[in-house]
């Protein structure tokens, strides 16, 4: 097979620069090197960016891409955390970040038309600007872009009421490898023609063909919402308070866990509501109309009382936030336990949550490192951060967690990533989860959309 | 490529007998025509008929299946409208009746895991009384099976709040063509290593491989729900009536319509509430707990006088099924219309629901035929039944109404088929929605999973 081109020729150069004229197409180090770093911190350097405005000029971009054999990345605001972003094979990076208009939003049909680069924030103010409602949440949602949310299958806090990204997701155009355009399902909310290529798409990571217009399924806005922090003296406390939430037949919006170390570094961060001796704290929101987020907030409160709570606070409206504030500082907050961070975003069968926090507690005693979990804890999808120092060489250490973590993971039925992917990152973790008749059908599908591996290349979803 | 068998050799016979020992294999005539129909009234005669116990067996089978190339065909209780049950390239039919065991609950994970013979009402009543929840409800969930609710991805009428069973299918394991087993996906909520193949089986109606097993996500089950009937003038005000719904900010659970010509039907059929000159209706449940059921059963009352209708009435706990029966009884009541019935369910994006029932009624009227438009109004997803008589030569009529039925859906951007999937009954309308890219790609797909086209040869996803 041809190889990948290590420069560009004249020839191709010129052909990128009459399809993307003036700004559009970029070859200077400087941007190339900017273009090629994500959120992963991993970098490598294309051959050219370029910023497609329209989708004729992505189908040309692919097509020559496809006759060259020139491997192509797209790209948008490169929150990804596992290395999705990185041209490890050079190539061109792909910036879809012109591509930003919201196409349209559709109250009777339910539905937005977006382009992939629009920031999933901002889809959001629009559609509740008209009494509408797009659940996905990831917490990179005010700077990362529906086509980035649509590339990893970005998940969320509310994702426990509402599931993620690929649950809102009715249709695709799509560029493949050749230049071919498909428009996969459509606006309605129900088809079953067709094997589910829409579905196929959305976490695909760029793997298979390029997001040029996204159709996602709105709701409608719930009229208001509220939230509840709960402490509790351990972690068994907030699971036995999570039992007892979902026992009253109430489906949360979000449930969040912060287990004692993020509790600490919350605690040395500034000043917090909850009293000595709260060792786990659960942070749930609910909503739907005014009367029914009343009533069922204290029928919620009542299933806490009788858990053996330290302390309970609620908020409603705008008044909320400065609850929530609690659960976004972690990251930040974090470093006064240690100056580096190695985060994981394992996910677990929600009924082993306990065995799998007390296990990472344990790892990270084992080798004299601190491990914060907290995150998701409604559906299972726990943040686990080991803290380290690289200064006083505990990178080592923090990869022997790394193991460890991924390993006790997967003996509790879990998976590596609920929510940010495999990447580059987690590549060489791979075979600990994946069979190989699995990755057997996944190369074939992948040769069956990208033949000559242009898409994406050197990427493991 | 290998053809397949006309007939099976005494040495296929001997290998069936001995993995599928007394019972579990049969051979005579009775036997093969029984098993070789299903609810689309197709039917074929099959080699044999072989029944599984166990995943092992299953797997010995396609293994023997992918050597000689025979033909495979799933099956449960057979209640596919489109023909995806029947054995047209003849083979073996595998039925999973036997595999009926709900092997785990869990109120902690919130999952169950099932085999696929299971009945889906059976399921439900099963997690229910444990205070846990499985959304999915085609009409027939109380004789068809998880595994045939996969095959096909089925919907029903609480799609509107909770989506459909590809929504809830977490993990699968299946039986490929050639005796491998994977296991996809797993127990938790968030999963994201991987391409999706859960997803890709789900809805591919046995083409792929052969499901044995399947984990499936619960919620708590809501307290309680209510029913509202609502009666308009016409098709307008029903319309109107459910856009005042949506605008509450309340998701009911399920949203059925009734337009004026299944009314009279219904009217023929039996005493019905509703006073003379309701020329359309609305069918709503709500639920979640007591009080806000009550709350926001209130604030819809309160929004729907705001709109013009002929009468209103609710009903709770088990007093909503008189409502409910009226809409169970549509199918029968359909025959004082014309002794024959075309089905199909179709669907449109939500705002087009109005056009296009006008649309299908005009169709109806120039062929000189009754079509009744009901069903999931909540999601665009609407069954049109062109009612016939055959003995007077209608079925022409009736053909070329379901080919104008068809155009007309695909014009307003909807699908062919929103829950029966295309199978053999609507083959040959299948280029009318998907293009030679896409048929490409999944053909691709197909041949990744299936390289002798062993698994339900014949049918068209």
């Amino acid at each position: 097979m041809k190889q990948y081109p290590d420069q560009l020729s004249r020839a191709h150069k010129k052909f990128l620069r009459n399809l993307f004229p003036d700004r559009e197409s970029s070859f200077d180090d400087g941007t190339l090197l900017a273009c090629g770093v994500d959120a992963s911190q991993r970098h490598a350097k294309p051959l050219a960016l370029v910023r497609p405005q329209e989708t004729a000029q992505v189908a040309e971009l692919l097509k020559w891409a496809q006759a060259e054999r020139v491997p192509i990345y797209p790209r948008a605001r490169a929150t990804n955390k596992v290395g999705n972003c990185v041209p490890v094979r050079h190539g061109v990076v792909v910036s879809l970040l012109d591509m930003n208009d919201i196409l349209d939003i559709d109250g009777r049909d339910f539905v937005a038309v977006t382009q992939p680069g629009v920031i999933t924030a901002d889809l959001q103010k629009a559609v509740e600007a008209q009494g509408l409602f797009y659940p996905p949440d990831p917490a990179s949602m005010k700077i990362s872009t529906i086509g980035g949310n649509i590339s990893t299958c970005a998940g969320g806090m509310r994702a426990v009421k509402y599931g993620v990204t690929r649950d809102y997701v009715l249709g695709l155009e799509v560029v493949l490898p050749g230049g071919e355009v498909i428009r996969t399902g459509g606006r309605t909310q129900k088809n079953v023609v067709g094997l589910n290529l829409t579905r196929l798409m959305v976490g695909s990571a760029g793997t298979l063909g390029l997001v040029t217009e996204a159709i996602v399924k709105l709701l409608p806005l719930p009229e208001t919402s509220a939230s509840v922090l709960v402490g509790f003296k351990d972690l068994g406390g907030c699971l036995n308070g999570a039992e007892a939430v979902f026992g009253c037949g109430i489906l949360p919006t979000a449930m969040e866990l912060m287990d004692h170390n993020t509790i600490r570094a919350l605690e040395m961060h500034s000043a917090v509501p909850w009293p000595e001796g709260t060792g786990g704290l659960l942070l749930l929101k609910i909503d739907g109309s005014a009367e029914s987020v009343k009533t069922d907030l204290g029928r919620i409160e009542e299933a806490l009382r009788a858990v053996a709570v330290t302390f309970m606070e609620q908020g409603s409206g705008a008044d909320q936030e400065r609850l929530w504030e609690l659960r976004r500082v972690i990251s930040p907050a974090a470093f006064n336990l240690a100056p580096d961070k190695q985060g994981e975003d394992v996910a677990v069968p929600r009924g082993k949550v306990a065995e799998a926090i007390k296990g990472y507690h344990a790892i990270g005693e084992q080798l004299g490192l601190t491990v914060l979990c907290f995150g998701h804890l409604g559906d299972g999808n726990i943040h686990v951060s080991t803290m380290y120092d690289k200064s006083a060489g505990e990178q080592e250490k923090a990869l022997k967690a790394k193991q460890k973590i991924f390993q006790l993971t997967l003996e509790l039925g879990g998976t590596l990533s609920g929510e940010h992917g495999i990447g580059l990152t987690k590549a060489k973790y791979i075979n600990m989860q994946m069979d190989k008749t699995q990755q057997r059908l996944m190369a074939g599908i992948k040769k069956t959309f990208d033949p000559l591996n242009i898409m994406n290349p050197g990427k493991v979803v």
